[in-house]
């Protein structure tokens, strides 16, 4: 038995949740926010049979890995400015940063 | 020293604080919400030396278990439907999912 | 890799994860509440390599251990009560429960 702690973007979370309900996979969501810049986040709490960790963390990697996304910025309403910033821009979303830790007893009453 | 983390439900925090109290157990809260269906749980921290973990344990399973209790379901306004179904109806509460992690180093400032 | 656990009164953690990124050192932040009377504290995730435990545990003590303070009691409205009640008393204030737990695998998707 291992604990699994997944700490997600909040954009991510109720794709992530799902997965694991699909993949009975049983998690518990705790309401965390960021160090550095990162607010936002949830930590997933997971208690896992060891031969299923590393399909955990395949989940997890698929649904809530760093990508590229394209985002209009907000329109600039002072015109003086450069016009370009009111198109598309490439940012980064996602990333999930995941602890494997043992577990010496597991039990359920 | 061992860290035990306990998710049980929200309806039987309470007691379970109280009992961790009783007994001297320090214990921290964190809200936490379920996988599955189990919506709504708390998910307690606590560090306790390795001889008193079958104590936490033995609170968690006495306050927290899961139980049958008789609900009574809300009162059908319809009333061409079947009239059982105002009566009361075996319905299971509680349960609590137990981690008991080893702790390497346990520090108090 | 080891997984630190720090849980701080809420009056230390805006300065603690002040220092946590002044050191490049990544915390996760998760809202609890005490066990005993220490209400409204937080709750620390923090991921770090070997070599540096001793260093986030040494910002934990400098930044959160108890200590005492010099505070006004709220003045006392009735004045047939020793008016001694209102000079400045010392209490209590701070303190850090830190638990430094093993990890087998991290991973940063
Ligand atoms: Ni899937
Ligand atoms: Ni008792
Ligand atoms: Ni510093």
């Amino acid at each position: 038995m291992k604990m699994i702690i997944a700490i997600v973007q909040d954009k991510d979370s109720n794709r992530l949740s799902s997965e694991f309900i699909d993949h009975n996979i049983r998690a518990t969501k705790l309401s965390s926010s960021g160090g550095f810049l990162r607010s936002g986040n949830t930590t997933f709490l997971i208690g896992i049979a060891d031969e299923r960790v590393d399909k955990v963390l395949e989940i997890i990697q698929q649904t809530s890995h760093q990508r590229e996304q394209f985002m209009t910025p907000p329109v600039n309403l002072d015109n003086s400015l450069d016009s370009e910033a009111a198109f598309p821009v490439e940012v980064q979303v996602g990333g999930a940063t995941v602890f494997v830790v043992p577990v010496e007893q597991f039990k359920q009453f």
